[in-house]
């Protein structure tokens, strides 16, 4: 009985910890889709947002790193539990670095937003949006432990991958025909480049929780 | 007696930690330097080597990941040891993804070694000496827990962005100046961004060891 209040104690915690993970993960999101709203709309002040919101990011970082290192000081898990909780440390890293390259996107966006639109964006908004779609995908993988779901984020990232590598040639074939607006294709090649690392940091998610779910011999050596 | 014999193997075992991340930190390094060789000398077998040394890598962090799941569920550890451990969790993280950088680095090496040379390579070798050292210096903070080391390298990153800014406006001014260079222009941009981005993991391995010397009241409260 009173074996069963501690585990059922400690479950608690595990789905406090995933909750955390997946509110700084819906943060992130709504960070990767506001500094696209701000790029698409010229609209400063919510660039200004974004940047402002990295502080956020960095705090659910500490919190959830600490509250991993409590749980794995206090319930001293094995096997499963444990994988899951030194995952979860290495997860939140991700997450507080795309939420860097979020505040990097707002930074951007701020200077480009000062000099006349270049062209239409389109293929800009549609990477970042299965950039985004990556991110949540990933982290539902992580706390189902679904490597189903993992395998598709991983499969994803190569659609990522082409449309940046088509934004950066039709950014090359603008600066050919027209030096005059190098300065600022070079500037949405970063931003390409800033999603593209935002769909690479869902994709190493996403490989972590494969091995986390297909690792089963290796945890039960630990065990 | 028997404390003190599980203490010493305990510590013969974060030693041992401590020398594989030494270990996987130096073979970076010569990747981070041959890798710029293979640039400079135009030496794409060198580039290939590069490539090929990435696999490795990768096998150390599988390698140093389950080290510290073993450790965590053997010694259940509290306090300084755990924070040790899931640091070196995090940092083989960091490490792993310095090596991805490198194998980026030898491909675009050698696609630019096709191409005739744009100019001498200067700035571009001090930059990634830079980045070097400072991946060593980081590590060598984290195994001797030395924040002051710490925090040097964190400041060294500076120097590394201002290097990547400038070789960025040069190439800026080539590509201006002759669109015919634009193409080789963008490699070398990306190369300098790499180079960039292992800076940028030095210095996040060194801003977590500051938190792991610094933390120590909330160690406390931990353990």
């Amino acid at each position: 009985m009173e074996r069963q209040h501690i585990s059922a104690a400690f479950d608690a915690e595990l789905h406090d910890l995933r909750q955390r993970i997946l509110t700084m993960g819906g943060l992130v999101e709504v960070m990767i889709a506001d500094a696209i709203k701000a790029l698409v709309e010229r609209d400063t002040p919510l660039a200004e947002k974004v940047i402002a919101l990295d502080h956020q990011v960095n705090g659910h970082e500490v919190a959830i790193d600490e509250k991993c290192l409590e749980l794995l000081a206090r319930r001293q898990p094995a096997a499963r539990d444990l994988r899951f909780i030194t995952l979860a440390l290495k997860i939140v890293t991700d997450l507080e670095r795309i939420g860097d390259q979020c505040a990097n996107l707002g930074k951007r966006v701020r200077e480009i937003n000062t000099e006349p639109p270049l062209k239409p964006y389109i293929d800009i908004p549609r990477m970042a949006h299965w950039a985004s779609v990556m991110v949540k995908e990933s982290l539902d993988a992580f706390v189902r432990g679904d490597d189903e779901l993992a395998i598709k984020v991983c499969q994803d990232d190569q659609m990522v991958d082409d449309l940046n590598q088509q934004i950066q040639r039709e950014l090359y074939t603008y600066m050919l025909e027209d030096p005059s607006t190098i300065s600022r294709a070079m500037k949405l090649t970063y931003i390409s480049k800033s999603i593209e690392r935002i769909a690479d940091h869902a994709t190493n998610i996403a490989e972590m929780v494969i091995f986390m779910v297909k690792g089963k011999d290796i945890r039960h050596t630990i065990a």
